[in-house]
């Protein structure tokens, strides 16, 4: 019978507990099983990940690209594509819908500014931002993987960034509340164009949300800004959408093809002004990392 | 004829600058307007504001919250409500949706931290963050007043605080962008059971957000969290919207009366369930944000 999974932390086990082995995090729930790297339920979402340096993870020390589960053999050979029907990978991308916090443990083997000589070490709380496919090689044979980019949320300053100051300080009237989720949209004046093209209405369904001063809508990034994507802040990167649609499209429900044609959970055609060139690699770039192709 | 309205850093100016007098602001379109306190274009978004010490407006350095325009005689005194069709009042909500950034200019005579002891400071850009109206009184009359939130975007780390911690760290791959509006949404633990509660269905349009390991939406705080307007964090003031239906909630475009009937741009009624019991405390003050009384 499995212990029930917990989330956040876990009181005894501080940022930078040192384990000496992973069996040692299975009585108190820190991480349930031996032999994985992701404990998760498949109902609730992923509590915790070992980054034990079998995957290429990259690690930044405040945000982390994990590789999820599957397609290996007994003895850890890729030999399959990972699929997001792995329990283990869906249950991070609970733990991403829900919001759920992530404890991230280093073993010694992985080569990261935070890695132990020896043993595990509890590196702190994060939550996963996103998820997507990439095609990597093992053995000159390619396989999809499935990927996941953790963001740090502990209370280690010095793992911060200064780029933040420009972010939402309202938070600073509240207490930090642990087991938080973020959605942030960030909307700069290259999207304001898009917009103004569309008459802020989503190149999807049409709708324009009305405020008090004219109409809202969201510039999408089609190939994501920052690590690991490296997409454009230009208007060939860029769609107009209405927040619905901008989630949807970022998990990647739906994506579109080279002739505009919508695929996945929504179907028909996106609309597309003459005067807007998007650039066909990034539409690309989008079906590849969300399995269309 | 009006000189063009510039929106941002204007070369010589930086933060910490010290006028002299207001007149010294209007050559080179710092602040256009001599006797206002708003520089703003009804089309465009408002460029810059003063805070004179004419309004209680509160200003913790990192976030100000700024009364609006329009109400008052020629002499200056309050004497009817302000109103959102006031041009400049116009302005301040464009630079919100559309997230221009507004220079902040500050007063001897208004009371702060960063007030200079003579002439008008520059006190950095901001980013309007939200607005929404408020009573006030003046000589024992109550009057409707236009409340903005306005959040420091600027370089100075050190007016930035530790909660930001916790923030989308993928903002320290790009250079930073000036002009970028966030929609930032917090989802904590609780608002995960009323979205539970409702199945992630939304209460207004009953639309639930797919993913590819369930269904996305959104808790929203019927009284906002923070400061000014320091809302709780409880099953009491959260309802379950979907990412359309939240951004249109908090702009006000709608409101919910005690019955649940909805009021503004969306009829009909809010999906309650019997076990969800809302303050109606709560909907009032949403209500009288978004002039609904």
């Amino acid at each position: 019978m499995a212990r029930p999974i917990i989330f956040g932390e876990i009181e005894g086990f501080e940022e930078g507990y040192l384990f000496k082995d992973r069996k040692e995090m299975m009585p108190n729930s820190f991480h349930r099983v031996w032999s994985r790297g992701i404990d998760s339920d498949k109902d609730e979402g992923a509590s915790a990940v070992v980054l034990s340096g079998e995957y290429k993870d990259e690690d930044n020390a405040d945000a982390i690209i994990y590789t999820g589960a599957g397609g290996r053999d007994k003895k850890g050979k890729q030999i399959k594509d990972q699929d997001w029907f792995h329990n283990d990978n869906i249950g991070l991308m609970l733990s991403c819908d829900l919001g759920k916090p992530v404890r991230v443990i280093i073993g010694h083997k992985h080569k990261s500014p935070l890695s132990p000589k020896s043993g595990y070490v509890y590196a702190g709380l994060y939550y996963v931002d996103s998820y997507w496919n990439k095609i990597e090689t093992f053995d000159d044979k390619e396989f999809k993987m499935c990927k996941f980019k953790l963001i740090y949320i502990g209370n280690n300053k010095n793992r911060s960034t200064p780029e933040q100051i420009q972010l939402d300080h309202s938070i600073r009237d509240k207490k930090r509340v642990q087991n938080t989720v973020m959605r942030l949209v960030r909307d700069s004046q290259i999207s304001l164009k898009v917009k103004e093209l569309y008459d802020f209405k989503c190149q999807v369904c049409g709708i324009a949300i009305e405020t008090k001063s004219g109409f809202y809508a969201e510039g999408a990034h089609i190939k994501a800004l920052g690590k690991p994507h490296n997409g454009d802040d230009s208007l060939s990167n860029l769609i107009c959408l209405c927040p619905n649609h901008h989630v949807m499209f970022d998990k990647g429900v739906f994506s579109i093809m080279d002739n505009y044609e919508l695929i996945g959970v929504e179907k028909g055609q996106l609309t597309v002004d003459d005067k807007h060139k998007i650039d066909k690699d990034n539409l690309k770039y989008h079906r590849s990392c969300h399995g269309y192709n």
